[in-house]
């Protein structure tokens, strides 16, 4: 055993695990990798698994072609690792008999662990118990950010808001929302940012009615609406900004339209101000929800008004109906309400957050209807 | 029970379904559900499933927010949705319950479908059995394309293929990998390819000896070898292609280089040409892999020679030792051989193909060291 250089998250998991009678954490999630380790990996269907028990070494097995790249990330950890032809589940087992033996109880993440995979390892092991959900003790390590974290989300923030103006530059007659965001994308990538922490959402008129709908051939009009929805991956950290803007004359805006734009600011703002420590995620949802409730449109907001972001772009807290989660400093999350009306308008403003000590600092500043 | 119009690829499942005593197939894995019906979902963490058990009407369970676009894909289906502060897991376990009465014989894709959701299902069933796994029956749908897919596969191609030409003509003294992946992006979004199949590739020098390295601010110098790897989605299609060219003069390369590179070709070239129905898929690494391994470089040679492709970028078959499957007519493929000396140098070259009557048909033609 060696006295190791385990950095501050993977502590807490320590600290977590001893509290559970010490089992064999057994993670998949690269994600949750990346958290916890200097190791990046994008396994696809390969294995790959980081192996921890409190008071070990942890091992990392990975597929022979992320041998080095594991071993340089963590030059401490013991890293194993199987070639494509060979039997990684059963290679897997061995080296978790070896460096943790005679243990079989293990906590893995079981959103992020699969049927399959439990049922590999119950055939290379006698009296597998997976006792330990370690899903709500990862989102716990991951629902509070230290101030870097902040810092970063911040940062990848100013990112977003490039992007909105970069896109909203770009708009002019004839153009198709797919070649908006290849025009954002383009000059992201020229920043620096190698990657978009979700498909960008650029969506003409009505086409803004569908909250998952898909860039196309549609090209623009004088006087639509045009639904932004992105965020950048920069610094392993996301950001994620929704804006809907007017293009054209102003005076053209369908005065329904316009009502709605403005019950949906109305609520955004009033629930971002709303935010401090103490508050309730389910109340910041339902000061969002009654102004539009209130105005009539309640029906049309069918989502909850936020989510978690950090590492990746939906993570915890939810900010909805039923989750009494208290708010405490360093929470960071979406405030994203929408209005929906099908073939005829859509709207959804949303910009993300910090908890802070008196209120919350925003990740996001560009203007709204500009 | 309705008389459906269930498309080929469904009515297969159906019959895989009668022969295992009709259990309740519980898909939840997207690309699968986009398989087998019209439905196009990115669910994220949110609950989506298609549930069905030989003749009954197919239902759809989806959040509240895709139940019209659900419905519109698939009119003829059930289709149930749940909000997000609703209990998605029971929710969904009641209509199962209503639409299959007296059934708990489940069906499951068991590399997707998590250990998580098994517990929930147990938790509202009685003598729940996850009998059946669907992982192999779903890859042996997706194993054998028909003509239509082998088109759209071959058409998905021809923008890999131009996508090498644009990256090969962005080279220039000075430009950073990041670049160049951009402005590859950027005129493929301009050509409405609206997505990569994986994160695009561009690799310099020694950085290419890093099979799974990520595109940085590293700049290009005169007399480099450069390492392209990219796929485009078409149609629903990927294409995957890999290249490695020599920016320079050609009187510069280092000798040992250009044998190995020589060496690689030369395995990929003679891989190809063996492929055809009755071969099997360890036989056509092996060839590949016998002509690296005898001019000394077989160590460097660290992943198998190529994987399936389809509706995704890694199915199958894997073409690697130890999978002894008789290729057959529509079986699709990359051939990828690769050596990669770490500090020093990196070659990869990949086609995909279709197996056809007598041979292959390749779905990428760009040239090679050009």
């Amino acid at each position: 055993m060696i006295n190791m250089n385990l950095n501050p998250t993977f502590k807490q998991l320590e600290t977590e695990l001893s509290k559970q009678n010490n089992p064999i954490a057994l993670i998949q999630n690269p994600e949750t990798i990346r958290l916890l380790t200097n190791f990046s990996t994008d396994p696809h269907e390969r294995i790959v698994a980081l192996v921890y028990s409190p008071n070990t070494t942890p091992l990392l097995f990975v597929p022979a072609l992320e041998h080095q790249v594991a071993q340089k990330a963590e030059p401490d950890f013991i890293v194993k690792s199987y070639h494509d032809h060979e039997d990684g589940w059963k290679l897997l087992s061995d080296a978790i008999k070896d460096h943790f033996p005679s243990q079989s109880n293990f906590a893995v993440e079981k959103v992020d662990f699969s049927l399959f995979a439990a049922e590999q390892i119950q055939k290379h092991f006698k009296d597998v118990h997976f006792s330990v959900d370690l899903t709500p003790i990862v989102q716990q390590l991951r629902l509070v950010k230290d101030q870097e974290a902040v810092e970063k989300l911040v940062y990848s923030g100013t990112f977003a808001d490039k992007a909105i103006e970069i896109g909203k530059n770009a708009l002019k007659v004839g153009i198709s929302e797919r070649e908006v965001v290849a025009i954002i994308e383009f000059e992201m990538k020229k920043l620096g940012v190698s990657q978009m922490s979700f498909d960008t959402m650029v969506l003409f008129g009505d086409h803004a009615a569908d909250p998952h709908g898909e860039p196309g051939d549609r090209t623009l009009k004088e006087n639509e609406w045009v639904l932004f929805d992105l965020g950048t991956m920069v610094d392993g950290y996301a950001s994620d900004i929704t804006r809907t803007v007017f293009f054209g004359n102003r005076q053209e805006k369908n005065p329904r339209h316009k009502e709605i734009y403005d019950i949906v600011q109305k609520a955004h703002d009033t629930a971002i101000t709303a935010v401090k420590p103490g508050m309730k995620a389910s109340q910041i949802d339902k000061i969002a929800r009654d102004i539009i409730t209130e105005a009539g449109y309640g029906e049309y907001f069918i989502h909850r008004l936020g989510h978690g972001i950090g590492q990746s772009v939906h993570e915890f807290p939810s900010i909805m109906e039923g989750n009494d989660m208290e708010l405490v400093e360093g929470m960071c999350f979406s405030v994203e309400p929408g209005v929906y009306i099908s073939g005829d308008f859509g709207v959804r403003i949303e910009d993300c957050l910090a908890v802070t000590e008196n209120g919350s600092k925003l990740f996001t500043k560009v203007k709204y209807d500009f």
